[in-house]
This record gives structure tokens, sequence and C-alpha cells, in this order.
């Protein structure tokens, strides 16, 4: 425990970026990092990067590690390129920290960047439901939101969850965004424009819906006897757990929780010797409100079936039970797949250091924050422990 | 040192697989590895995977790795996939080595596969060019044939190099991949045959090229303390080393020699504690000729300049001052992307334990042997060293 340290973080503005192509998001957020750092230098602190992209197809772009390493000034060193679908930068993080303490590498960079919008939506839309079966679901018209809508019917069937409840997911993850200077979608919305919002796939309509985003972010992994060098508050990686499960969702025994995720939450803990009342602030994967409230369940933070309620209750805003996506989520922050485990890291990073409170959003005296990534409807799932 | 160990291993038939897609072909390395293993059991032994595929687009899945799992019976356990270009398998070995080493996982399975040929021949050289850069080089007709061309050249005019050099590499790799059961192209060429065949770039012709192949191979990588409770004979993995360079090839110093393949070699060599001088076989990245001679100098196997004589010397048949690609290399085994790296660590396994004596090329008394796996034009190269 405690032997892996993050010592510095940065990430770009998330958005519909037509000013910036894949690696510049990557060299934004890179630059970010640097402009934040105690006292890190690149060209001779960091040995090796991690670089983390879901898909070659939005931009083009094969192997896309070797270009951004050479547009962040990494070149000659070693690097690797992790891919887990959507869990992809937890799935970078956690190689980071097994380069580390391994004692392969003793300073690593991960970086976690995607460029969505250069395709049309239409496009992307198809690209990332080819990340699910396609053999039997994907040529049957399977696209994510459908997937999930089939958890939120089914959600409801069973534990009388309702759409109020699934909308105050929005209206909380909006609430936070819009005071995130770095979210996509930086705009409060009411409970009544969160329920009476298009209908994408019943029963989710458009504010249950994360975004199609750009962006990137990037933190520093180091050992921990040398966190001190770089930062008098590092943040320690105290628990990873992760887990998986089939391709199709048919074949799963439940729509109502993720079983990779219940697996990798008691995995983590375990690791981290740590409860879910100890978290006192969590990013979930929030790719849709059904996925937030389904995430609360499988953490612990709510009993299976009470998820719902707890949106409802405001129990997961600051001062609740557990904050919960208090930069907005993926649903008002923006979702580039594979920035979005580091960009995850990069908040707990910064409010567990207290560094939030000019953006009213600090979660007080925070010790201890958990991140939940999910890939694809729960076919990988990392849940990362961090703690001061 | 020997910390972590290889216990079993197998391969697919590597070919033009019609009667195999991505799954099939990753389902059949693993069933060859659990028929060839000592005393494996995979559903209890086994605690997490890493998926090497370099390409999506060769076959339409999107995060591939979900679909491999759910195919060889992994589901519920974490996994992840690395990809590094034409380097992915030694990646994922690395990688391996990392989550087994970091303590996060005891026993991890690798499995690199690639399936290349349901898109045509001129889809598949597009998919791979697009692995050099989409900006500045692909667009003005760069493929992988014309950079390798251009090292050919430069190593001709500099050092005097020999079309005859470079068809010696080829006429040895077809001569071993003959009597390997699982090679693509199994038949035994003459120096004229290499000399005359047709031009794909000049000085490139037909032999000079590797092959566009379906495949996967497999390894299980474990804790050394864990090791003999899988087999009697592990092969530990003594020293790993990662290099880079610049995305563009027109940035480099030099044509005749991969910075990326010396840094990694400089590497593993100083982490195994040897030298070249002690390396009994080494699986080469011969994706063109050219590149198995500058392998032979970036290793140390050759002055730089001298690895042209080398070859035509013959020595490195086996016999010869060092095997090299006695299983045929890219060039007769043929060049499954994800597969190669982790194929090289399939045949080292195997020769190390002296179970290729039946077909006719086993080194005797191998005691250690080494992996060179380049991406694109020296982008990413892993250097891998195994012992007995």
């Amino acid at each position: 425990m405690n032997d892996v340290a993050i010592v510095a973080a940065g990430q770009s503005k998330f958005g519909k970026r037509t000013d910036a192509g894949l690696r510049n998001l990557a060299f934004e957020a890179v630059k970010d990092l640097v402009e934040h750092a105690d006292n890190i230098s690149l060209k001779e602190d960091i040995d090796a990067t991690v670089i983390g992209v879901a898909g070659d197809e939005f931009n083009g772009q094969g192997a896309p590690a070797a270009v951004l390493i050479d547009e962040i000034g990494m070149v000659g060193k070693p690097t690797i390129r992790v891919e887990s679908a959507c869990a992809t930068g937890t799935a970078a993080i956690k190689t980071a920290y097994s380069l580390v303490k391994s004692g392969l590498h003793d300073t690593v960079l991960v970086v976690g960047v995607e460029k969505m919008t250069a395709v049309s939506t239409a496009k992307a839309t198809e690209l990332m439901a080819r990340a699910g079966d396609i053999r039997w679901e994907y040529p049957f018209g399977c696209t994510f939101p459908g997937f999930y809508a089939l958890m939120a019917t089914k959600h409801m069937e069973e534990y009388g969850t309702t759409k109020e409840m699934l909308s105050s997911v929005s209206v909380k993850n909006h609430f936070y965004g819009a005071k995130n200077p770095k979210a996509h979608l930086r705009k409060e919305i009411t409970l009544e424009e969160a329920m009476n919002s298009i209908m994408i796939a019943h029963p989710l309509n458009l504010y249950d819906c994360s975004l199609i985003s750009d962006g990137a972010a990037a933190v520093v992994v180091t050992k921990a006897d040398l966190a001190k060098k770089y930062t008098d508050t590092p943040i320690y990686v105290r628990g990873i757990g992760s887990g998986s499960d089939t391709m199709q969702i048919s074949r799963r025994p439940s729509l109502t929780s993720l079983t990779g995720a219940r697996i990798a939450a008691q995995a983590a803990y375990k690791m981290a010797g740590v409860g879910p009342e100890d978290i006192d602030l969590a990013e979930v994967h929030d790719c849709f409100t059904i996925a937030e409230i389904i995430a609360y369940e499988d953490l612990g933070f709510a009993k299976p079936g009470e998820g719902g309620k707890l949106a409802l209750e405001g129990q997961t805003y600051i001062g609740g039970k557990v904050a919960v996506n208090v930069d907005g989520g993926l649903k008002s922050k923006g979702h580039p797949l594979g920035a979005t485990g580091v960009s995850q890291a990069y908040e707990i990073f910064r409010q567990l250091r207290g560094e939030v409170a000019s953006e009213g959003r600090q979660v007080d005296g925070a010790e201890i924050g958990l991140s939940h990534n999910v890939g694809q409807t729960g076919q990988f799932v990392n849940v990362i422990i961090y703690g001061r």
C-alpha cells in the first residue's frame, strides 16, 4: 500500500474542439500538467509514457502513441498504448502503476486522449456501437443508448426506479459541470428540463446521455519514495480492482448490476483496506444516468435497488452521503473516451489536495477518492482508490 | 532478476486462414497452449489476461479484448488490451510482466492475435501505412515497403551492403520456415530465386518482404515462486528494454540504425546482465530483409555496416555465431501483427526447453534467447531476453 503516487495532473478543456486535433489535445493536457506541477521536468524526470486512446477510426491515425509521444517531446523513451473501450483511461493508469511498482520504470507519464468530433455524430455512434459485439448485437441495431435503455427499463421494473430519479442525476451533474471551467457543457438545468427533453431510447432522453467530446488528461505516476521530490502533497494509489463481463449483454444473469464493476470494487476496497463508507468523493462512469445509479449500488453506496432514491434525495451532492461526479461527470464535463479515466484521476488529485475551492465545488477535507470507469456495457471495469 | 517466468506457450497455425476469424485464431492458440502445458487450468490458475491486437480496422470489431476473453473463457477476470503497432506482442508481454511483478496479479495469460486477410491486400497495406504519419508521410505515398527501401538504399550506399546479402536473409528464413509446421509459407528458396523475384520497392523485391498473415500466439506469465507449480522447466524473463523514435523517419539522424532498438537492447542487456555474445538464439523483426541486417547491428551481433556480411557468411544459421529466426521469422513464418512478439516468445520458450528437435531446427543447448520486436519503422521497439 502507498507504494505508488500521482504527483502531477493536467487536463485540456473538454468540448467540441474544432480548434484542436488529437495531437493538440494531448499537448494541451501535458502543458497544463507541467504548468501546475510543483517540480517536474518532463525531459529529466519522465522515464516512459503510457498512452490511452480508445479508437483509431475517429481520426484515422493508426498506432496513435507514436505521434503523441512525438508531439509531447517523449521520443526515445519507452511507450505503450492501452485500450479498454471507455475504460481506457484507468487501464492506462493501472498499466503505469504496474510499470512503476514492478521496477521497470520509476516515473511514468500517462496521457489519455480522444478526438471524437472530427467524424459525424452518426459515425461516432457507429464506431462506439462496434465496440459492442459486431456479430451478435451490433447487426441488430444495438447502440449504446439502446443497451443502457434496457438496463434502465429493467431497473424501473424490478425496483420501481423512476424517471425523476434518473433526471436527478443529470440535474446534479449539470449543476457541478456549470462550475467546472474545463467542462464541455456548462449550464445548469432544471428537473423539468431534464425530464422533458427529446427521447433518445426509452426511457433515456437527451439529458440522460453523456456527451461526444474531444479532450485529454494527463497524470504523472511515480514510486512513493520519489514522490516527495516532485511535490509535498502526492496522492497515493491505494487500491486497484478490475473485472469483466460477457460480450453480449443478452447472456448476463442481471441487467440491473454490472458484475465486472462488483468484482472490481471488491478487489479495490480489499487492496486499499477501506469500504464504501470511507469514500469522500467518487468519480463514477455516468455514460447514462442509469449507469450512475447502478454504480451507486455496485460500489456499495446504496443497497441494490436504492440507487435511484440516493440520487433523488440529493445524497450524492457535496455535503451528502458521498459526493459523486462533482466535476460534472461524463454527462456535463464530457466523455472523450480515452481521456475519461485519466480525467477522473485529475479531479480526485485536485480534490484531495484542496485545489478546487475557487470553483465552488470543493469537497472539504476529502481524504479518499474513488474512480469507477466502465468500458462498453461492463465488459471492462476498473475501480481505483486514491488517498492522501 | 528471474522474478517472472513463462510457464506455458501455444500458437495457432499462421497463414491465410480463410477458415478462422479473430476469435477462432485466439482460441486455437490458447487451446494449443493448454494441450501442451504441463499443469495449468485456465479457469483456476489464470488471474487476468493481456490481449495484443494491433488494428481494429482489419476486422471491424472495436475494443477486441472483450470478444476475445469471452471466446477463451476468461469472462469476469481483469483484462487489458495493449497496442504498439507491429511491436504489440512484446508490449503485451511487458505489460503482463509488470502486472505480475507489481503484485497486482499472480498469473497472467497473454494472447497476441491478428486477422489480416479478411480485407484485401491493398486495404491491409493502407491500414498499415496509416500507422505511419497520416499528416506528413502517408499522404505522400509512403507505405512500409517504401520506408524500408529507403533504409536499404542508404545501407547499401553507406556500407556497400549488397542485394545478395539481403537475399541471403530471405533464403535462411525460408530454409527454417519450411521446417516449421506452423509457418505461413513453407518452402525453401534459392539465392537466385530470392534475387530475381518481382520488384516491390527498389531494392526490395518480393522475397525481401514479410507476409500478411492471420495468426495468434499465447503465453502464461507468472511469479517465479509459483512457476514450478506449473512446470519443471519454466523460462525466465531476464531483461526487458524499450525505446522509441520520431514519428517521421525524415527527422532521424540515421536511416541505417533504429535508435529505439539500440536504446531497447542496451536496457535489456543491462537488466539481464548479459551481452550480445551470450545470446544463443534471437528472434528479430525481419519485416523486410534489411530490417534483419540492421537488427544484427543494433543488437550488437555485428558492428555497424557489417550485418550484411554476417548474413552472407551464414553466421546466423544454427551452428553459426548466433541462430536468428530459425522458426522462419516474419518472412516465412508470417507476421500477424499482434501475434508476432508473442510468437517470438513461443519459439524461444520451446527452443530453451529443447522441444524443437523433431522439427530439425533445434538450437542445441540454448540457454539464452532474445526477442527483438519493432513497431512501424522503429517508433516502438521492445527487446526481451529470456533464460532457462
